[in-house]
């Protein structure tokens, strides 16, 4: 299934019919299947709006930065299933190997909460203290680089450009170098695919990348580049009041509005050098 | 609780710490009180991280766009619930009338699917089929008046301005009088507010309105309006693919890129004139 679709579409002031391409978003349902009072059985654990590409890495990256996996050899294998057919590849189900033990718990977490009456986002941060650990990272970054990171980002980008329909995201390192660029519908589907991808080459905890976001930076965010120790979160737009609160109390070095030869630093400003 | 957050922030290239503004983001749990085999019992049926701020409205809108309330008099009354303090106003339930009776798997539709392994675009649009109907509206709207509409929304707008952090949703009506606007971290859910909002005055269907939103058109935000029976809908940003086969399936009049003077049409372009 392709990333980008081609359309006609009308087009004002010119009032003229033209070729278009705009970003695929498509659902895409996660499956994990596991091994439970020693029968193997499968279950649906989300249901995401997606641009498809890189969907394994998606599904892989979910359950990382979820806290449901902590390391690639936990998994059997991955595999589309279902009919051969339209929708075929809308379905990712991940096999886990036969002694993995899970936190189902953790799966529901996100579904529904036991809280009785009860929820604030110092609770939320709270509730990630089992699941995250605290930033350890030497990493620091120029600030003539982070100028120049949405540059480099834009340069590696093919849909985006052409749409400007899709979040992206990219991990880099502390030279600039790109590493690898993700692109999707959703800002929180570009970040998994991102983290899912070097999860699945073993090369997570990422303690010495950078990680550029292009759009504003959420709680959701910062809690996902949190599970894979990523230092330093760069975003071309705003940061949320949670999202700063949220990498104050982990270290996490926090930089908003990276554009125009600008930025500002939230937490953590002692890795801009 | 506020809806943006003052901090102090690293400014560069000037490098000085200065006054900043945040949107607050802060999780929000809407809970379901109901009568069931003759008990009063209520649930939590989702949490959102959200800005607060017309919070009422963010849960009648979402009970409403998902299907499970239809009108406004099948609520007895909405309130924060759980002990006073930090949080208090982080959950609302949304208490029913005792004889309303709505449709429980509408509510697990979101978290799981009863799918087995097959999912798609086509699926998702078929899913929609028994609760939403086509749009039933000759609204009109002239083409200067489309270029006009995020000028009139940008000057009615507070902490959009102040933090670019926010997502915005506003209605107008044919002349370009904007009726509501509506803001929040998350595109869903100040979307949810506008139509909560008039929801709860009797006001939907809202088939004379125009609606327009801060950034791209998704499928749910598509699906979201036509539950609202809104026959226009514009977007600054770029639509997706699968929020113009919708729009095109329900006869919604779909617009994007509404900005620097120009716009594109994707679906329903009798509407503009």
């Amino acid at each position: 299934m392709k990333s980008f679709a081609e359309i006609q579409v009308l087009k004002f002031p010119e009032s003229q019919l033209q070729k278009d391409v705009l970003a695929v978003e498509e659902p895409l349902e996660i499956r994990l299947g596991f091994y439970a009072q020693s029968k193997f059985t499968h279950k649906a654990i989300s249901i995401t709006m997606r641009t498809p590409d890189h969907d394994f890495e998606l599904a892989a990256g979910f359950l990382f930065t979820e806290g449901i996996l902590q390391n690639s050899s936990q998994i059997f294998e991955i595999k589309h299933c279902g009919k051969i057919g339209e929708g075929f590849t809308n379905t990712v189900r991940v096999d886990l190997q036969k002694d993995v033990k899970f936190d189902f718990k953790r799966l529901e977490r996100h579904f529904y909460t036991s809280s009785s009456c009860g929820v604030c986002g110092k609770s939320s941060i709270e509730a990630l203290q089992t699941g995250v650990k605290r930033i350890e990272s030497n990493l620091q970054i120029k600030s003539d680089l982070i100028h120049q990171l949405p540059d480099i980002l834009r340069e590696s980008q093919t849909v985006f450009n052409e749409t400007g329909g899709l979040h992206a995201s990219a991990l880099f390192d502390e030279n600039g170098n790109l590493d690898i660029v993700r692109e999707d519908v959703g800002r929180h589907n570009a970040l998994d695919k991102v983290i899912g991808a070097k999860f699945l080459a073993n090369q997570t905890p990422l303690s010495d990348k950078i990680l550029l976001v292009s759009g504003r930076a959420s709680f959701e965010l910062v809690q996902k580049a949190l599970m894979a120790q990523i230092p330093i979160l760069a975003a071309v737009g705003s940061p949320s009041s949670l999202a700063v609160e949220l990498a104050k109390e982990f270290g996490m070095t926090l930089i908003g509005f990276v554009r125009d030869n600008r930025f500002n630093i939230y937490s953590g400003e002692e890795s801009v050098i």
